[in-house]
């Protein structure tokens, strides 16, 4: 039974918390210059006592994925990293593979297409030993790009702006399940896509649509409470406030009219908290500090 | 003094509001086919009574421009129309045009940059004639695309998305001024171009953001109150319930945060009251009448 030694593994870092740590890139990440990112993926993972299982599942050129994160992961230090190249539900049974993430400090999901990770993974062991990873051993996961859309419980896979706020235009389907009341949209400046969000939270105000920049990510802890980290932004789509709702009344790829859906920008510091619905600022800059030299004279 | 019979003309369709009708449309409007929106053009022009002036500034083609315009409103039945090749600030002072402006029931402007509009008409006579037909004898003024976006008091004329969100990227200057409170934004679904007016509203919460779609457009009556017309989609942003505001904080080019941004889609028959800041739902759809033949048995 491969996965009876995890629990004499050391217990994650977040283990007093519900979940481990989840950290949701919105694609394109620093992998050769500061890799702020990647970087806190290794923090998070415990740095050089840390092993790093990438699930290329996604991409339709799984080594070329890989490639580059081997090349990033080994220039910041991490301790261990290797891919898993899952092709086939038959692959995702493999005893070795669950041995690995049973060992594994975090778990990364790359880009690609999210069909292939849950149509591939769902319901197999190795999603199995991923949800004890993360809800038992309360280690971290996290995915870039498809691989951080699928690992909510509901997932967008397809449907693009501009036509994403006509009924129906916006593809759906079940995730990885990892969080509950949250849909993931990625890449989310450059392709325009405030649409699909919208229109999710227009179908159920329960999801609240977080839409991630490139280059931009956001680390849960405990499954509720995020803090934003990357160059870019964040914006949260809340539909616990929307009145008049038009969705239900019109026919297949009709436009609908939607009262009062609430939008939060947020940027690297500050953060959200999905659970109750509010924004958390970031800290508050220091003042600034004169330059040497540039200190004002006293007499002015 | 050209502008001096225009007293004597019937007065406009909505004089007993405080200005003409106003119809915004985000470009792209259907010159060929069912035409909805310029029907509505002709329509509040007065269909076979109708005079509209086409100022074509926008256009760096606008022989071009003004031909597709020609053809459509013939086809409608518009009683006359004609364009307003102005090029330079020279040649929006001659009487003629004042003259003509005076004597029409629309004036609309096509599409291109807003830039040309704002730089070459602003302060001359031409634009000092059309603050008369909208404001005094309160007749149409429409506009699309470029034509659409420079109407208001402060306008946006640059600043593409996915860079939208950072600090001054969004390029704005003065407009056209016949709506106060609003910042109009073009093509607004196929150029995801929501981060722009996110930045508008976040910069001073006082400018409702209207997101038009192409071949949608608002109809204000009143300079207050629009409804939506056309096959797409309007967003509204609305930034008056903003808490937390990052954007003084940062430097130029730098991301921010803005909590609670209000949005509304929009879609025909909807409206939306930029005074007060409410949603205007459409008129309830009429329950489904069976058709012929399939009228249920009343023993049912």
């Amino acid at each position: 039974m491969p996965m009876e030694n995890h629990r004499d593994l050391p217990a994650g870092r977040s283990s007093g918390e519900k979940t481990g740590k989840l950290l949701l890139i919105g694609g394109n990440e620093d992998k050769t210059g500061e890799m702020e990112i990647l970087r806190a993926v290794s923090a998070e993972a415990g740095g050089a006592a840390g092993r790093i299982e990438v699930i290329t599942t996604a991409s339709s050129e799984p080594e070329k994925a890989w490639e580059a994160y081997e090349r990033a992961f080994r220039e910041i230090g991490v301790g261990y990293a290797a891919p898993m190249h899952i092709r086939t539900r038959t692959e995702a049974e493999a005893p070795e593979l669950i041995e690995r993430i049973a060992e594994s400090t975090a778990v990364f999901f790359s880009g690609g297409d999210q069909l292939r990770i849950t149509s591939i993974l769902g319901a197999t062991p190795v999603l199995k030993a991923l949800r004890h990873h993360f809800f038992i051993d309360k280690r971290l996961v996290a995915g870039t790009s498809a691989g951080a859309a699928a690992l909510t419980s509901t997932i967008i896979y397809d449907g693009e702006s501009p036509e994403a706020l006509r009924k129906g235009a916006v593809m759906m389907t079940g995730g990885i399940a990892l969080i509950s009341n949250a849909v993931v949209d990625t890449h989310f400046m450059t392709r325009g896509r405030i649409g699909r969000l919208i229109q999710v939270v227009a179908g159920n105000p329960r999801l609240v649509g977080i839409g991630l920049g490139e280059d931009t990510g956001v680390l849960f802890t405990g499954g509720r409470q995020f803090k934003v980290v990357g160059s870019g932004l964040v914006l949260v789509v809340d539909g616990s406030s929307i009145g008049f709702t038009g969705v239900f009344d019109v026919e297949h790829m009709e436009t609908f009219s939607v009262e009062d859906v609430r939008v939060h920008v947020i940027s690297s510091g500050a953060g959200y908290d999905i659970e109750t619905r509010t924004f958390q600022p970031p800290p508050a800059r220091e003042p600034a500090v004169p330059a040497r030299g540039e200190t004002p004279s006293e007499d002015l």
